[in-house]
């Protein structure tokens, strides 16, 4: 794409009343707007680097045989009434509205009850079973305080993904894979290093449910990790009995900061008993489905990344999460020279299916450079007089910068 | 994909509370699923045809140079009051909710508030026009009524497209284009035979804007057609003057019911102006830019698509928005030679790239037939017992069943 066409422009300086670390550097490199605080838009930069992270828990859901659904932000409340959480005292991060009629509607921020009901018209015998059933949905949460940027908004993308099982042997199987799925989602999103399985509490079904922790100072979690195993507790579970049953020493745990990145948690029958989502067995036995629930938030998940990887300069994208891989920086002369191969470069390129952006914008090296580190495209190709000029018999070099590195190498353009 | 892997069953019956033949069909063949009175969910089937909608939208707006954003459900009201919109006197179908602090927020009907005030801070100058803005965004409206399935929700998905110009001239250019794309796009979603660019009531800054009407008995409104002129005028503007400015006469006219699958406004300066979206032009001196807007309900689209083409025995899609192009359907023996035959075709057309249900279901023919009927899928292929013996020497062949027209024929299995 070329820069030009683009209608963001980077800024300085990120809105004054901006905390997060995450959230200024993405409204000043142009891929965030705030509309308020706790609610951000996606601008094209943005939208392109939140969709790589969706395609990438979209393919891992897939693999463990999720099947896509969409469903609605406005909830009923006589569903939500039957399983108590309509109640503000129960769920206290509501955001309720009224039709016209008068009658309350809430906007969910979570889906178990509406998936719940809707199963019962697809699931009767146990060979309608297990099955696995996800979305992508804006959520709504009414958060006291917002001040963690994309880590903890208002309305946010979710990715939930809802199992459900004969079982408590085969839900444990299926939970087993959901947690492998996480952890290839988090390394190729770049932050698996810092991301630890962690428990936490649980439910009537299970001792503990499991939160993905990423290890970062803006996280607003605390977890006690163990390095060597690769396993952290969060703070709230944490006791001798909760250690001694994990085979944890309390002096081998460091403290830290975590973001929650995802959740996994068994429900048991806990939603399928108030509303009813029942299956004959093989004897003919009316029983609850077993049911989990497996969180993601893509914003979330975007924000942490920019936590984890930024420097001083501005954002640091791992690739697979880049809203482009190449940043084609061409530093124009008067002759037009540079713009001619830089043209040639960008079509090439294209044409080979490299997502690149084309800085072709009318203005100085500086800007061009400056505004570069802080968009964090992962590589950045400077095409000027002086590269052309390198094996300018062979048609010209350029230079390759790595954004996380800052190594630099000289190319033959030809070689690209 | 293996039809016993997809959750939802067909069902003979929709809601007795649903009137609309859209929703109806849908609910029976496990498209979408009713929360409440103009809340639908999209299940696996339907999330796929709404995504190829979705698909052929997105192509055509980026053909005429649109760059796609997300912005947010929720409203700042503060936005809306200063075009005077947050009154409900003035806009009656507001769904709105308070945060915690106690302060009202929307949710969003429209976009084009927050994103006039979003543009604020990447247009300065006339160098930075044009521009072209769009989304797909679940949008919510609070409608007295909504009895007409998925063909007016009260949370439904659409595709917004904001222009930025400098001049009246250069608006009506871009206008122009998008109207040509609009065509394009109602063509390839298989109801441009019945669309018509229909004139409506305009603003203070055109005389008229424009509807893309589809002719069919569902649609709540009163269009005038010409066929042979390929134009409509909407009834709330039909009158003398019009007719004669628009070179139409009276008895040329036929009445029919259209739905509004699109619309397109010249919006002027009316949102630019109170919200002060201004550039410099080349010679220092401030304007406000000129916007249009350009509406299509993704969701609305589909109902659409229903209503023209479904018959008495069920959905019938046009190939570009079939969540599936073939329909692949075993009638098992007891030797398994067709479950073989069947499983060998089915993962042949998959590495060929089609996009295929395969009915592996164990149950009868009767069951199958139906479903088939009633999911829709352009082309069936039947495998069974007697049309392996068809050509049996050459490998046998399958029955091809145009959903459309029933045309049938046979088919040597290799040729495929």
């Amino acid at each position: 794409m070329r820069q030009s066409h683009i209608f963001t422009k980077t800024r300085r300086e990120a809105p004054k009343d901006e905390v997060a670390k995450n959230a200024q550097l993405l409204i000043r490199a142009g891929f965030i707007h705030k509309e308020m605080a706790g609610v951000y838009s996606y601008l094209p930069l943005g939208l392109r680097t939140l969709n790589k992270i969706v395609g990438i828990i979209r393919e891992e859901m897939n693999a463990i045989g999720g099947q896509e659904v969409h469903l609605t932000a406005l909830q009923d409340k006589a569903l939500w009434e039957k399983t108590g959480r309509w109640n503000d005292a129960v769920v206290d991060d509501w955001f309720k509205t009224t039709f016209k009629s008068g009658a309350e509607v809430g906007l969910g921020f979570t889906h178990e009850e509406p998936l719940t009901a809707l199963m019962k018209n697809h699931i009767r015998s146990f060979r309608d079973l297990p099955q696995a059933v996800y979305q992508f949905q804006t959520k709504f949460r009414n958060e006291k305080r917002a001040k963690s940027g994309i880590l903890r908004g208002r309305e946010f993308l979710m990715k939930d993904l809802y199992s459900f099982n004969v079982d408590e042997k085969t839900h444990n199987e299926y939970y087993e894979r959901a947690t492998d799925a996480y952890i290839r989602i988090f390394d190729r999103l770049g932050i698996g290093a810092q991301t630890y399985r962690t428990f936490a509490s649980g439910g009537s079904f299970s001792k503990y449910s499991h939160e993905f922790q990423t290890v970062c100072e803006a996280g607003e979690d605390t977890i006690y990790l163990n390095e060597a195993k690769k396993v952290a507790v969060n703070k709230e579970v944490l006791n001798d009995e909760v250690l001694g049953n994990l085979g944890l020493k309390r002096d081998e745990l460091i403290e830290k900061n975590g973001v929650e990145v995802g959740n996994i948690f068994t429900l048991g029958t806990k939603y399928s008993e108030p509303l009813g989502l029942v299956y004959k067995d093989a004897d003919g036995i009316s029983k609850p489905v077993i049911m989990g629930c497996y969180g993601i938030g893509p914003g979330r998940a975007m924000g942490t990344i920019v936590e984890i990887h930024a420097d001083e300069k501005g954002l640091v994208w791992p690739e697979a999460v880049a809203p482009f891989a190449v940043h084609l920086i061409a530093l124009f002369d008067e002759k037009g020279t540079v713009k001619k191969a830089a043209d040639e470069l960008y079509e090439r390129l294209v044409k080979k299916g490299v997502e690149v952006l084309y800085d072709d914008r009318d203005c100085g090296a500086g800007e061009k450079f400056g505004d570069s580190d802080l968009v964090g495209i992962p590589r950045r190709y400077i095409i000027s007089e002086k590269t052309l000029a390198v094996d300018a018999a062979g048609g010209g070099s350029i230079e390759v910068k790595d954004r996380a590195t800052g190594k630099v190498e000289m190319k033959a353009i030809k070689s690209l």
